[in-house]
């Protein structure tokens, strides 16, 4: 009987813990499996990039494998998208912005969507972060990538149009977030600080909210752990290259402890979503020897955070990545050989070597240049005429670079754009065993949440009595007018179509609004109004003050984030 | 106290349980976890594949998983190899055979060697199908491919060189091994049979020993399940891709299937290897419709073999790979998109095409003949041109279409050989737990020996008592001779080098061999003998007879097997 009695009183203990929970949430029945949720994201780190960084880390580092490798990968999950309403786009390949809200918030969408829903009128999703707010935890952004970018923007902004950078770092603003560290400074500030805003440079403004900023590792260094909120953009756009950065930029290991240093003092526990980007980036470039270190310094970032998540012992951590990125592959032709031997010889990365390759008149400067950077003193007239001429691509000769090395450490890509391979999940923790085998990456929110007990459902549904996100156009006359029917559909309105007359009407309760198709002009409650309608590419468009006429409502609409303000 | 008490019952009912275990063997404290053990390998089935099948079977078979996703997948495997004694290849790009030695002997080997050791004088290694042979449980060896391929060949022979299938064949039937289900009929039959042998037809040796045999799927049929022994040859060289078969040929859930009746007569369980091997040979010729086809027979095979696990409810099924092929890639160029629209209108594979190709005479021959097989009506010149000239490869104008034919479907290709990814692995039964996470391609042999209580090691030792695969040449005046220093350390045999009078000295108790490096003359015991040693690259080669002398053993050259046999 010693099992059994053994067992039993594990059952005692844990119903102590049970009653021991915060006791402000009596409707809490059981605490949480975890306090705190880290989740780190590889962006472009396919299958093929793992096993690269793992050959380096063999080769050059004296390990008989990854930080990843020690017994955390559990399962792969699925990355597709959504049809695009925008192009044709089928969501076979996904992008970064619809990966990050499926994992951010468990729901597909269109690539290009930052956490809004697929189809004209898009609906806001909250993300793992948001709903961890409501319960009083901290939380935290933290990328090697600007700041502002599709992979963190997901957990605390929504806009239809990821390239809206400007917003997103506005909404960054007044999401509550507590850590905010990356590059992207552009996206705060405006041209007289070589920003990108029209507006006002906002960094006063998460200064005035109390956000401790900080612009190099010596300022990172100086914010104390007792700092609350923090704002850190180390650099214009995305941080440099593991290979071409100085002393003065932080790596992702520090900005990720620091960030657990700050988050932690919160007593209900945090989520932070650490995202290492460039890995992407030198995928798109087809730069491998780049790609390599942007892995090992994920990998490392991913020590820093499970050694933390041991010592706690109160916090999941899951890994993941929202695509593959060019296509890799280890081997190429019909060699059965990686030069593995080559993969430390690059100094810098591409984006660095590109800027001193456009400068070269020729070929003998060309290979004067490859031989200072990664020493191949050999380098064929065509391995040269390819660097001269680029690639073909937008790369030009970094490309044709990338190109001559790629081939020579025998590693294949299929083109500078995303691929749609399954990616890897690791985990650390009681999330583990709910993202384990096939899962989608919607699972990861999900069981993100879960693990927690945040509510995602009520988090969303807060955010959709507020916001809409209705496809739009801007006429000449600058009035913004919006997709008649799927708004109208949104808001309860009743639409028919009178194909004698060529009208379409809408109605709600006791008003009623006609369209005159043929000319715009428009009619409520049978009076003329001085509103018209536009007739686009067979969809009709009106001005939001028709629908605020049918719902009684005074919706607004707010041009900045592109989204109507319901209340 | 209820859970307490549940938990007491179940630990005595375990108990049962144990003690209920076969009193046959009393030195057997607990029954192995699996009575039987059946190992499925997709030959070539890299993570791309698998996501490129599942595309399909959404699209077009009304699913919305595979069934390979249905909770199976644990994990992946490394799968690298060792550097060639043979080749420059580090062993960084695996093979077959290294790889499948790996997987079923659970040891590290070179490119090419079919279960042997690395180095000049390999030692064979034993499988888990040839340790199970041991515990009286019944095997067999299915395939698509050659049934002298290297995936099954690594279960039940041992040779340096895979291509030497011809031995493959001969040792499969000393073997034991009870059924054996796949093509390459050629490695059995002589020139009169349209076969590769010199020596005989053993299909009837085969016979005589008590296994049925089958060349059809009708045969296959007539096969009775009390059979005992089985032996069925489908093709002269590989069975039909899936696209090209006719209803004579059985597919390989029938194969599998009949194979399952056989074995699970034998109340002592069974081990069974089932390899679908073209999903690597579409790979190699970058053809993903036909690459598609036999994923899915790979995961109705699936089916078919878990669904006998568990209504047998005492067995584990594990699935891996043995690499990728081609460098496969879903999307291309700097597309976000892939074209499965188009990913079952190929009617017949690149390999039955290339038949028709080769006749083609005109660009409208071209035309006609790639409207006819996949529907494209709009082939640009350059297209057809490339058809007309081939791809570069050796796949001709097979490899031509197969470039063509991807371009549109939208995926990538790097080339015609395999890749270095980490490849998947999926498990039911007790194995899932021994093979999750992130494993080496090791690991599988030493868990599904482990999960059926087979022993690895001293099955090894008693063919390494019997057989050394030992590097050799084979003189002008034909006689073979060894690797001497190599030879000598693997027999015990001192070696000593005398720079004076340019003498090597091979003792061992009170016999000494003495060799004139530069003229190959051999003293032995002082006395100068009629054999002759030959010193080429740089090592000394010697006659068999040198160290039969030397050890006193009477060990023998197998030509055939190409090893010496030690008793």
């Amino acid at each position: 009987m010693g099992s059994g009695m053994a067992v039993s009183l594990l059952t005692l203990s844990l119903a102590g813990t049970v009653s021991a929970a915060d006791s402000t949430t009596p409707s809490t029945v059981q605490a949480p499996p975890s306090k705190n949720l880290i989740v780190l994201i590889g962006d472009g780190m396919g299958p093929a990039e793992v096993t690269a960084a793992r050959y380096y880390a063999k080769k050059f580092l004296g390990k008989d494998r990854l930080e990843l490798d020690g017994g955390y990968y559990v399962g792969k999950a699925t990355t597709y998208s959504e049809a695009s309403p925008y192009t044709t786009e089928s969501g076979t390949v996904t992008d970064s912005a619809a990966a990050a809200t499926a994992f951010s918030t468990g729901n597909k969408t269109y690539n290009n969507a930052i956490s809004v829903s697929n189809g004209d009128v898009a609906k806001p999703y909250a993300s793992v972060i948001e709903a961890a707010m409501k319960q009083g935890k901290a939380t935290g952004l933290v990328s090697t990538d600007n700041i502002t970018g599709a992979t963190p923007a997901v957990w605390a902004s929504h806009v239809r149009q990821r390239s809206n950078q400007n917003a997103i770092a506005s909404q960054y603003l007044n999401s509550g977030v507590d850590v905010i560290f990356g590059g992207g400074k552009v996206n705060f500030t405006t041209k007289e600080d070589k920003g990108k805003r029209t507006d006002k440079n906002i960094i006063p403004d998460f200064q005035a909210k109390g956000y401790q900023t900080a612009f190099d590792k010596k300022g990172l260094d100086a914010i104390p752990v007792t700092a609350g909120k923090a704002l850190g953009l180390f650099a214009d756009a995305e941080i440099p290259y593991v290979l071409d950065r100085t002393d003065t930029v932080p790596s992702l290991p520090q900005l990720s402890q620091k960030a657990l240093d700050i988050l932690s003092q919160n007593k209900n526990g945090f989520v932070l979503l650490v995202e290492q980007g460039r890995i992407d980036h030198a995928g798109h470039a087809n730069d491998l020897p780049a790609n390599i270190q942007e892995m090992l310094e994920l990998d490392a970032t991913f020590k820093t955070l499970v050694d933390w998540a041991k010592k706690d012992g109160n916090t999941s951590v899951v890994v993941s990545a929202d695509h593959e990125t060019g296509g890799l592959s280890l081997a190429r032709d019909n060699v059965y050989e990686l030069n593995v031997d080559l993969f430390n010889k690059q100094k810098h990365s591409y984006e660095y070597i590109d800027g001193i390759l456009k400068k070269a008149q020729t070929a003998d400067d060309i290979r004067k240049i490859v031989a200072d950077n990664i020493g191949f003193t050999d380098l064929s007239d065509e391995e040269v005429q390819l660097i001269l001429n680029g690639d073909g691509s937008s790369y030009g000769r970094g490309g044709g670079y990338n190109a001559v090395v790629s081939k020579r450490l025998a590693v294949g890509w299929t083109g500078h754009g995303h691929t749609g391979v399954d990616v890897g999940v690791w985990a650390y923790g009681p999330i583990a065993a709910l993202v384990k085998g096939d899962i989608d990456n919607t699972d990861i929110a999900k069981s993100g949440a879960k693990v927690i007990g945040a509510d995602l459902a009520a988090t969303t549904k807060e955010l959709q009595d507020k916001y809409l996100y209705p496809m739009f156009k801007v006429t000449r006359d600058s009035k913004t007018l919006f997709t008649a029917r799927s708004l109208a559909e949104s808001l309860g309105i009743q639409v028919a179509w009178d194909e004698a007359t060529g009208t379409v009407t809408f109605t709600k309760d006791s008003q009623k609004v006609s369209v005159l198709v043929s000319s715009g002009a428009i009619t409520v409650n049978g009076t003329a109004s001085a509103w018209v309608g536009n007739v686009d590419n067979g969809k009709l468009y009106l001005p939001l003050e028709a629908f605020n006429q049918l719902t009684g409502k005074t919706y607004t609409w707010d041009s900045f984030n592109e989204r109507i303000v319901k209340n």
